[in-house]
């Protein structure tokens, strides 16, 4: 009811201003994977808690656009008398707008819409209205604050380089006499600092600019900046949030042109740019692909981080069939949790890297479901519980991101859950052994992981693989295993192998890897797995697996007793050492 | 020498007019993968007799531009002391016309050039010379004629339609007044006609013109047609070839618009266009892929055409054996000639669909090898023959193009050969068997051909996969299967899967089949396999195979036993049989 307040305040506002609808992107300004809490307009306005959506709010009814994982999340959280859903798979908001804007007059906030799409909209319409200030706040009571959280410094040792021997690799792209980097993620790993005005990812949100000269000026608070005597930052000037516009102002006369990345650059500042009389040079993200090649450092931080996060994880899988043996009570909350205090033991352990995804039997097959209090299962019977979670690490020697899905079964699953579970297995399998020559794109190898599955008619409905940072988002780009992925495959990138299966209303599998590409010989690369956990033994069915796939769980399974024996208790090391015997018992 | 006395006099006309270079495609003005006899300029000029090359002709030096499969038959064909051999994939021509053309002055003959590299050309260089005629054939002492061969028309039943029920599918993708046809293979299905202008290729060499009302002018002298009556060739005018330029000049002013495929429409007759004042519309092949989507009865004709096809190459491989084994002495070219006789008992057989690879041992590794007296070797010892051959086949109830490759052991191979051989059967079978879903491009599927290869550190350096024609060229676009082919794989379509490896110096390997894409249900698709020929079991290491690689290769040869059983003798039956069994008691 709370919401429907709102949506009424809301299409009063339309009506007073006569404006058909209002565009809202989930976003803000900086198009990070996750907004703070103040930028949640759209959950605010409609209780959507899912991260993909697009609104287009009219005065009669509204327009709900978001793709396959979260529609069965929208008709469950909106309210369906005012909300038409729309698959974006089906219907692209685009195209929607195209057939059905016409003449009618609809309200954008250019601030949260990036260059590319605003010049999308104004290509085929001439009745968009650019608002001053963005509705949905005006109206937001109880509004939170912006975090303004404390940002600190990476010593170089952990990130591997500094600052300024970063910005040297990235000058000789930058085609313009400065560049404005208005991606968080860029900034935090050009400038190595990090803050924490998101959850689940070490983000400063802010915006800098990089000058020809190698300087840089970041806008933010001073009062926000701690130690900043051995930040290491030569040649960073600091300027205070609120004088970014009069500067930007400044510079536009000042600089012939200016680079920015029309996808991640808001439409306002690109009009305000050229309203300065700036020429503006649009140039695809110049940091993002030297981000992505991790440097020594980096993948030091990224192994050691997995050796503490697969003990956690090794630690709450055994603790999990224990307690269950035990008859205890479990549920996917309390699983979560549990999951939880096993990483805290981890000194390096700083927060999860995103909302864990516990999940039993049907709750499963939704991608990406999060247990609430409505939809906790508890975890009994014979079926499957999966759990995809991940953690932030920050020690005094190394950083890291992780990721990691597994499936266990629970009591007696059926012969199709494994006979599912070996397929999904093997197509894991296949691409984490893969050589494969130099200038192997993502889209190459993703078959891959998805042959075993097709040949018996089933598929899965993501991509196998995203990039993932050194103690940045979990999802990051430019490379990915997927159909769709051009990038080529460097040594130093971090992917996940993550193959699944979901079955509607019944289960859902995923194995869920971290790996780093690596070089193997001077033809070909391959792939070293970093995640370190156990797979359930029970959910394979060895008659359908090859010699060479047998042997590459013997190995890893060892991997994992050689890297944990001397940290886990005595029952602990049995369990493992009984996996490992399984396992070496079929080939 | 011969060669030396025509590159002096090219050298004279150069000097005489001036000219720092002449620049020569190996092609003709319809851009066929076979030149007739008459447009091998750079043969008669050089003496390669590869397909691929381009040469850059100077006063003093010649630069000979061609890719990896034919650099070293380069080297053996051309006197280097005259050419310098450059390898397109370090050195794209257009890439060194940059670096080199300066201000020099290069001639082209823009009848044998496509607009698209005029264009290029003309991007960077203002001193470009357009040739009135080509100097090599003013030099070319006894040029053989052109064949003008005697054109025929396929039965309706045949090819499964008639041309003007093809012409409606094609009608909705002109958007100008009429198409210029210029790519051989178009017009020869499209109006369902066929001649013997080109070896292999049933080709007639000619252009035409398809209105917006569906009416066709084709351009050819009209003593070639035989049987026009019964032609079917409803609403087509034919006009003699030498009134081409005048109708098209008439065309261009009546007409408002004209549309052509760049990439396959060579500069003067776009120029010719363009000064006549018409506006030229390009757009990338309109015919090509509805042409792809074999219909019921080419597909028919493939299925009845492999099975001739299928036949001859049993026979031969047990004539190969029997032969090898009562001591006879066999080379290549005989074995050669003796694949041949097979396919010629057959009533629907025509000729060859390219020239055979019939190579042993080291030959086996030059990809593209041919065997002349020169290269002949005796087939003998302990190594790999490997035999790339095809055919044209013209029935009353069928017509059809095939292509195969079978690698077999002689003597005793080694240990290698035999593991390598099973890695390449593995890519095959993998290919052959995989399903997959609607939406999918060649390029996904590439890997698994070569996922067994890599894996042990090894390749191949050409596409695993080509489209093949229906009684037309033995390689048609726009499907493949490779890294780049992004072209979705349809029901319908035939591809070759033929994946190798080659070891130089020493053996080469090659498995091929052509497969036709079908619908496996409602979401996945999948390949039947329409060659008929048996796969050396002495190669293969069956360790190495799964139950379903096993599988498939017991089902596949209890296919080709119960297609040829009543139509092979006992001999040969036994020997068939020998192979099944082999294969069955591996399981």
């Amino acid at each position: 009811m709370k919401n429907q307040k709102n949506l009424v305040a809301l299409k009063n506002f339309l009506k007073s201003k006569d404006l058909d609808f209002l565009l809202l992107p989930n976003s803000d300004q900086f198009f990070s994977e996750y907004l703070p809490q103040n930028q949640k307009r759209i959950e605010y306005l409609t209780g959507f808690t899912g991260s993909n959506a697009w609104v287009v709010f009219g005065q009669e009814k509204s327009y709900f656009f978001t793709d396959g994982r979260y529609i069965l999340q929208a008709q469950n959280e909106l309210d369906l008398e005012e909300f038409e859903i729309l698959n974006i798979a089906d219907k692209p908001l685009i195209r929607w707008l195209q057939e059905n804007i016409g003449t009618k007059k609809i309200a954008i906030d250019s601030k949260i819409l990036s260059v590319n799409f605003v010049k999308t909209l104004l290509n085929f319409s001439q009745n968009i209205v650019f608002l001053e200030e963005n509705p949905i706040d005006e109206i937001w009571q109880n509004r939170p604050n912006s975090s303004n959280s404390e940002v600190f410094f990476c010593d170089e040792k952990v990130v591997g380089l500094n600052s300024w021997q970063k910005r040297q690799k990235i000058l000789p792209q930058i085609t313009a006499d400065a560049l404005i980097i208005t991606k968080s993620e860029n900034l935090c790993w050009l400038l190595n600092l990090r803050a924490s005005d998101i959850d689940f990812t070490p983000f400063l949100l802010a915006y800098a600019i990089l000058f020809k000269s190698g300087e840089v000026e970041l806008f933010v608070d001073k009062s926000r900046l701690k130690d900043i005597e051995n930040s290491n930052l030569e040649k960073v000037k600091i300027t205070e949030t609120y004088a970014f516009e009069k500067r930007v102002r400044d510079l536009s006369k000042e600089l012939k042109t200016l680079q920015i990345d029309e996808k991640t650059t808001n439409y306002w500042l690109y009009n305000f740019l050229q309203i300065n009389g700036c020429e503006i040079i649009n140039k695809s993200d110049v940091i993002e692909l030297q981000k992505s090649i991790k440097n020594s450092a980096e993948i030091y931080g990224a192994i050691e981080s997995h050796k503490s996060d697969g003990l956690a994880v090794t630690k709450f899988l055994f603790w999990l069939q224990k307690s269950l043996k035990e008859g205890q009570e479990i549920d996917e909350l309390k699983a979560e949790e549990k999951l939880l205090e096993f990483r805290q033991q981890s000194s390096e352990f700083l927060y999860p890297s995103f909302r864990s995804i516990s999940s039993f039997a049907a709750n499963g097959a939704v991608i990406h479901y999060h247990s609430s209090e409505k939809t906790n299962k508890k975890i009994a019977g014979n079926s499957l519980y999966l759990i995809d979670s991940g953690g932030q690490y920050l020690g005094k020697n190394f950083c890291g991101t992780t990721d990691v899905t597994r499936t266990i079964s629970i009591g007696k699953p059926s012969s199709e859950m494994v006979e599912n579970f070996t397929r999904v297995l093997k197509g894991h399998i296949a691409l984490a052994r893969a050589k494969f020559p130099h200038n192997t794109c993502g889209a190459d190898l993703d078959v891959l992981a998805r042959f075993h599955l097709w040949q018996a008619g089933l598929n899965y409905d993501h991509g196998t693989g995203h990039g993932v940072g050194a103690f940045l988002s979990v999802h990051e780009g430019p490379c990915a295993i997927s159909k769709r992925s051009r990038q080529e495959l460097l040594p130093g990138m971090i992917l996940s192998n993550e193959p699944g299966f979901y079955k509607a209303g019944e289960y859902g599998i995923r194995i869920e890897n971290l790996m780093l590409v690596e070089k193997f010989d001077e033809k070909f690369l391959c792939f070293r797995t970093l995640t370190l956990a156990p797979i359930d033994p029970n959910l394979i069915d060895f008659k359908m697996l090859t010699y060479p796939e047998k042997k590459w769980l013997i190995n890893y399974h060892e991997q994992i007793m050689q890297y944990f024996s001397t940290k886990i208790n005595q029952e602990i090391l049995l369990w493992l050492d009984s996996i490992c015997v399984k396992f070496n018992s079929f080939v």
